[in-house]
């Protein structure tokens, strides 16, 4: 068990102290430069200038040859903490009127000293000096290797009413080889950009007229989804769950019955009418779920209730906060609901986090992290729901995380939503990004909103516990981090078209024919490129597809009833019996 | 190719007849009763009545009795024409305030002679006269096999500001036999009413802080759901089409576009705001699959594109005429669009024809009425489209008919839907009732709106063709339809639990258990009767929830390795081997 934590404190300030650098350079390129804020940010650092010209790319390098001579030189970095109307002097001299801005708030705020950091060089010279709070690193030489990667526009304090700045982002780390890592990783996470391979592979779009954050799926998309679906479901089926199926719209009575709109408003689509009642489409499956379990009465005999539905929800975002398919404003979660006694608890988590695994692991996710969020102690208040189900609850997400091999979980006090704890799985992808996918949540709301019981074996009625828990999370997402991690070459068991069957020339179509009738036959969906084009230019085309398998067909292919397979994962190629193919390839695609 | 027709004139004539002897006889039991209107009706007829008390089911028989007596009388029922102010005083002498009402308002819309009705005894004595426009038979004896079945309380005229009368229902055919037939089908309709076996088998249910006409699915029947979803979503796939998936919601640019918001506005559900924009939820999924067909160039070669997708969407429905599933305001489509070249329409639409027969006949639906509505020629402006499309389309669905054995099709011409002609399919479930069920449409709408294209051998653009079909057309009316054609009785692979084992007592469970295991193995689902009841109790139970197949397993059974099979459907009793018996569940299941 970890608690969570933020970077080292170390790289934090080598962070601080290069976006420090930062600005020391800018001021050497343009001494009219006004500052504005500089921070340390995840991977990196930036900061905001008010420039006489706006930046290109090319300035850039130049800058970073400033930085480097900067820490070449050694120079100190120098704490000063001076009197508020002595710093706000200084930063008036200097023509600052930004830092002056934050200055005079500060002094309002009722702060007395303002700390500034100097750049010292070797001879005792002060060569630059900006108000900053720190902390920095003892001098520039230890500002570890960064790289600046790109300009954007900024607001100054982010308020659109303010003048414009221009941003310097940087990336910094202790190490150039760490550097360097992150740098590849980054263009490869940009090969594997979901947005941009889905449009290459035809797999989903958007459309203007449909609206932001509704993707509309195409042929391989939607069977790439469907086929995710399928497992997903069919899994569950399996395991013990049940199906159900709710509409994608309640009237506002529900939603208010279930609290969602006092918590949860914010995120719901505005009010629609029928009948001059007021409807509300869907943010989440749950009420929906409860009201079927209300529709009879229940005995402690048939509990668990394992209640699943592929839900369509829908959730306002901020146009702007929208991203592909990992932030969208409609999308499907594998969500279920399992209803409990207190003695089932155990098992059915345990149960839960096994299935969560299983799930995961088929797409290639094979290392986790396990994150338990609850309750603060110290704020209960926070929290509904009685006292001994918390701790019970607690409990159990812990017991099953440290028997299940999980005893490392980050640990995340008054991370827990405000009706139950959880636990969240994040998966690390193929070039070891961190995802959050699954969760596995207690819910105390609505079993007391709704009134949820069962008759006991003491014939006296009880409240079950409800847990609600998403594997794949939103099936959107998922596949938007899909793409990313098999970088669009997907296995093909979710393969649109897993072989390419691709005949040298006409005579050969005959043969291409019957072994995609054979393909076809056995469930495996197999596409013919005729010789309408060179070989070459045909293995390209399936190339661009990321088709798993090419099969060229000869004369050689056609008298021994064989394939020539190219392998698009291992680019080998190799000559199987056709059956023998066929064969393997069943077993591949289950 | 049959024209539209309504019941035979004559028998029209005998329900005419028998509503009017029941006036007689109401008259005759009640002195002082106001008739209101009398008309013949689908099966029967009604009337309604001014009573000086309400009526109670016991006085239906005595009613029927007063009529029978006035057919054995074999009066004549003599038509005379009187004029209006004549007639009125007639009316008023007799104290027949809403007649007299009926009277006026003829006479202010100018005419001049009203119908009445007499019916005159063997000794030439009037008995009865009634303002009525007939025709009747010629004489009382001629009215048929009748009989009440209800009674209902009807405003007077439909308006609830008028005072309520009462009114009693009848039927009536033209043999004793036919009304029998009618009378134990509709008694065998009620027993398979599925509201109350949905309730029953608890398939799904309703609730209203959810909403009217929103169904629940529960666990039963959302499997049942899921099933039939999954055989016709794949056999699909198999025949060449793509699956698709598009949001639940759209902007409103988008239904403005498409036309939705002219002419389908009062279908749709009121608008929801977005940041500041506007939103509806879907009537359609077409618009949807339009922008994605938009989103690349077409090639000819491309073509055709078949695409389908479960598409749910939600359509405003009166509260008062929402009915179980077979009327709700949510419902999900096995919508497809298929977009072709105009050489390529006349085997899409045999295709698409051959395909909705496999899927009928799947769920034992063998016997088809196909309706062919085109455009009013003598209207055509009531119809958008070029002239030579409607035609080549019209005469694309007639010769497709007439090739694949449907030459007696139903021909409704001005039937068509403003955008295109159709085929729909009726079919008559076990008791011999007829559905709407499948629909094959053209749209010419859609390409021209939103400027589809696709560029043909000439190089040039083309507008192609788009056929938009559902083959069960809605899911829920369609299972709907489907509880009542097998009386909830599903086929084993539409069941819930195919199979229930019973074991004896508890020294059959063990191998009760390991029966189980294997049935699952194969994805047949069993469940287990545990003996703490005894077996007449739990095949009582098994029977109640219709399950197909029950298997006793007793001493013998458990010694050779064999099941006493129960069959639900034959109600006959068979020993078979176990491993025999699920081989042949398993290819009965597929």
């Amino acid at each position: 068990m970890a608690k969570k934590t933020s970077a080292a404190p170390e790289l934090e300030k080598m962070r601080h102290s290069a976006s420090h650098v930062l600005a020391q350079a800018v001021l050497e390129m343009f001494p009219e430069a006004k500052l504005g804020v500089g921070p340390a940010i995840e991977n990196g650092f930036y900061y905001d200038f008010d420039l006489p010209r706006t930046l290109i790319p090319e300035d850039l390098p130049l800058l970073e040859k400033k930085m480097q001579h900067i820490v070449k030189q050694n120079m100190v970095f120098k704490l000063s903490e001076l009197p508020v109307d002595d710093a706000i002097k200084i930063l008036k001299d200097a023509n600052q009127k930004y830092k002056v801005e934050m200055a005079l708030d500060l002094k309002k705020e009722g702060i007395e000293k303002i700390t500034f950091y100097e750049n010292i060089d070797q001879n005792g010279k002060r060569k630059f000096i900006d108000m900053c709070e720190g902390p920095h690193v003892e001098k520039t030489g230890k500002v570890g290797a960064f790289k600046l990667t790109h300009i954007a526009g900024a607001y100054w304090r982010g308020d659109e009413k303010n003048p414009m700045l221009q941003r310097i982002y940087g990336v910094c780390f202790e190490t150039k080889q760490e550097l360097d890592d992150y740098l590849k990783k980054l263009e490869e996470a940009k090969r594997r950009d979901h947005r941009k391979l889905g449009q290459e592979l035809e797999l989903f779009t958007f459309d203007d007229e449909v609206g932001a954050g509704l993707p509309l799926w195409l042929p391989r998309g939607a069977y790439l989804r469907n086929r995710i679906m399928e497992f997903a479901f069919n899994t569950y089926l399996k395991n013990g769950y049940d199906p159900v199926v709710s509409p994608h719209i309640g009237n506002a009575k529900l939603w208010g019955h279930s609290g969602h709109l006092d918590f949860y408003k914010e995120s719901m689509y505005g009010p629609m009418m029928i009948e001059e009642e007021e409807y509300r489409i869907k943010p989440m499956n749950c009420p929906f779920h409860v009201k079927m379990y209300k529709s009879k009465m229940h005995s402690y005999r048939e509990l668990p209730c394992r209640w699943t539905e592929m839900g369509t929800v829908y959730r306002y975002e901020r146009s702007g906060t929208l991203h592909g398919l990992t932030r969208v404003r409609g999308f499907t979660q594998d969500d279920a609901h399992i209803i409990c006694r207190p003695d089932q608890l155990k098992q059915e988590i345990a149960k839960a986090l096994e299935l969560t695994l299983f799930i995961l692991n088929k797409f290639g996710f094979n290392e986790f992290e396990m994150n338990v969020s609850v309750r603060d102690p110290e704020n209960k208040s926070k929290f509904i729901g009685e006292d001994d189900r918390w701790e019970t609850a607690e409990q159990v997400l812990k017991e099953v995380l440290n028997e299940s091999g999980f005893k490392d979980y980050v640990y995340d006090i008054g991370g827990a939503v405000f009706y139950g704890p959880k636990i969240d799985v994040k998966v690390s992808d193929s070039i070891g990004r961190k995802w959050q996918l699954s969760t596995i949540q207690f819910d105390f709301n609505l079993p007391t909103k709704f009134g949820m019981t069962y008759i006991g074996e003491d014939g006296k009625e009880h409240t079950p516990f409800m847990i609600h828990r998403a594997l794949l999370g939103s099936l959107e997402r998922f596949i938007g981090v899909l793409i990313e991690h098999y970088a669009g070459a997907f296995p093909a068991w979710l393969s649109y078209y897993p072989v390419a069957l691709l005949p040298v020339a006409a005579a050969h179509e005959k043969y291409a024919e019957k072994v995609k009738e054979d393909l076809w036959k056995q469930g495996i969906r197999a596409e013919i490129y005729a010789p309408t084009d060179t070989l070459g230019k045909r293995i390209r085309e399936a190339e661009l597809k990321k088709t798993p398998y090419m099969a060229v067909i000869g004369d050689k292919e056609v008298e021994s009833k064989s394939l020539a397979i190219r392998n698009y994962s291992t680019k080998k190629q190799e000559t199987f019996k056709t059956a023998e193919f066929i064969k393997s390839l069943v077993k591949e695609i289950g």
